[in-house]
């Protein structure tokens, strides 16, 4: 297959890889049907009936470029947690914005610190700018604060990731110590602080934005892929100090958000009630699949997130039949990519049809692998 | 502003440069109502109404991420385009591929040539990645070919970009130079062969799919944000070689299209016979644009795009003066940036009431001056 020559060094040494596999193309290779998308941590409750109505109202001025300077959501979001506007930068989901720190903060050859077996995207974003992972293993299934600190120290890293909740494991920390974690780190150090699934944790797991807002080297990550049901609309914020904030507008795409994408932003925002609806029903559902997997006799790890990882009791190779098997009967999980966490099945929430699916496929999986 | 110490040398030393001000941040600014938004090269007579039905009748599925591969919209792309799906590469847009393109190519310090008064976003990017910008200016208000290939040569530069048809001076070459162009370069120069007013052209300014398909240093750039009237949802694509095309797998963000963006462009692919009668259309405003130039003694240059150059007939801060006067009456134009096209105003198509506006604005803008 005949490529241009002369792509550089770095670009030329990467893999072509895929962070992940989509259902759609699991659908293509084994020629199978999806009837219950549980698996790339989404929300099949749904965007608000209202974000709909505005998208659907809004259509026609998709003719138009988006407001480069996004800044009536930043001012939206800005309102909402209490921040200076300038505290607030927008991207195409999470992914991207880790996309963008790394290439702001990471040379060729500089250590990067995460957990071991942690978000797979991030580690893309790493390998991609030619920067070294360096991986601390989880602690009882929850990512090791004092060995991220250690590895920090140790390696003098300038960027190190720590997700709260956690995915893939659906673990949490409280706000205090993360709090405390993000104090200790040397200011020559950039925490990021991923809370994709900041909107579904118990009280008191999130650090209140107060609490970090006047520390330059923290960067706190959210999105409306989650909670907000909105994970085909790209769209994820950063909160930080300003100065570090406007970093962001040396490298990005200015142009790059998609108009429609930021209306159903905005007025996903606006529509907390049904937000509440939705993460009561996120709970309700999370008790479901805990419940169907004690009924077959299998581990369900405590979540905060929109998934509830679940233990196997075996290792991976049994863990990954299990996921390959429920496909078989349309049912779409993923799982934790390294051991020890590989031990598990990672199920995402859903409404009842897909809890119904997964319940009567569980079994009948379990049962034909012995 | 209180800022994280330890970003790259590079990342430091970037300006927080925007391409360019957006319609809704001159509002803002200057206190002003956008009437006619004839200035950033959109397409005001919209996407087809068969793509508006196929958003809002998909709307509710925008809980799930995208595809990560984009096959459906790959493979009806080169379907529509004769190549194998290999071939193409889907990206958020022109601008975040080109982003991407240079992040393959360009290691810091290398030399990039492009146009003096060029695609502006492309600099920003080569910047943005530390490469060194060689310009070559315009000859007779064209894109110079013999100047870049001779640039090319003398620099032994990675990567030179050409855009036909023009922005932001609306002029084209023939496909047969192009050719003759794209095969005079090194192998080890890479041609960004920007497209993205490919539809809008008259005959034989294309060079036919087939004539560069088997060079794998040629890159040609489209977009759904110009005869396609989707600016807002953020679709472009890359026609090359699979060897090259593969490269983008290596770095791109894999979940980063929206999903309803693509399933507008989808939509929009199938209704060749909208697209015919909104070409048509913007052959019709183009027209209405160099009227309304000649009846205000202005020099309309010829257009194979969606927008019209207008030479002043005096230098840029006299159109700056214009720019900034249409504005007061509602008006949003744009100019090029660089002497000697500065010396012209730029006016993107747009539905009667639009031409209208503009046509009773000029003369008295004109007037004011002087």
């Amino acid at each position: 297959m005949s490529a241009f020559s002369r792509f550089t060094p770095l670009a030329s040494a990467l893999p072509s890889t895929v962070p992940f596999v989509g259902p759609e193309a699991i659908e293509r290779q084994r020629g199978l049907q999806v009837k219950a998308r549980i698996g790339a941590n989404e929300n099949g409750f749904g965007p608000a009936p209202s974000v709909l109505a505005a998208m659907r109202e809004q259509a026609g001025e998709i003719w138009k470029y988006n407001d480069p300077e996004n800044y009536v959501l930043r001012e939206a979001l800005a309102n909402h947690l209490g921040v200076a506007i300038g505290s607030v930068a927008i991207g195409g989901g999470i992914d991207e914005l880790l996309g963008q720190i790394v290439r702001l903060v990471i040379e060729p050859g500089a250590p990067v610190v995460t957990s071991l077996g942690g978000y797979p995207t991030f580690n893309f974003h790493v390998t991609g700018f030619g920067g070294r992972l360096v991986t601390v293993p989880y602690a009882s299934d929850r990512e090791d604060l004092d060995g991220l600190l250690e590895a920090v120290k140790r390696e003098n890293a300038p960027l190190v990731y720590f997700a709260n909740p956690d995915n893939p494991m659906g673990s949490w920390w409280d706000g205090e110590s993360i709090v405390a974690f993000a104090r200790a780190l040397p200011e020559t150090t950039m925490l990021i602080l991923d809370e994709a699934y900041s909107e579904t944790g118990p009280a008191g797991s999130l650090p209140s934005i107060d609490a970090l807002i006047e520390l330059p080297n923290i960067v706190r990550t959210r999105t409306f892929s989650k909670a907000y049901g909105l994970a085909g609309a790209r769209v994820g914020y950063v909160i930080s100090t300003p100065g570090t904030a406007r970093a962001f507008d040396k490298i990005r795409n200015h142009f790059g958000m998609n108009r429609l994408a930021t209306v159903a932003a905005l007025a996903a925002l606006k529509d907390q009630a049904y937000l509440a609806e939705v993460v009561a029903n996120i709970h309700g559902a999370r008790d479901r699949i805990a419940g169907i997997a004690k009924a077959n006799d299998l581990l369900p790890l405590a979540s905060a997130t929109n998934f509830v990882a679940i233990d196997s009791g075996r290792d991976g190779t049994y863990a990954r039949a299990i996921v390959d098997g429920l496909m078989q009967y349309g049912v779409f999980i993923r799982m934790p990519g390294v051991a020890p966490l590989n031990r598990c099945i990672r199920v995402s929430v859903g409404p009842e049809a897909d809890m119904a699916l997964f319940e009567e496929a569980l079994p009948q999986v379990l049962k034909a692998l012995g």
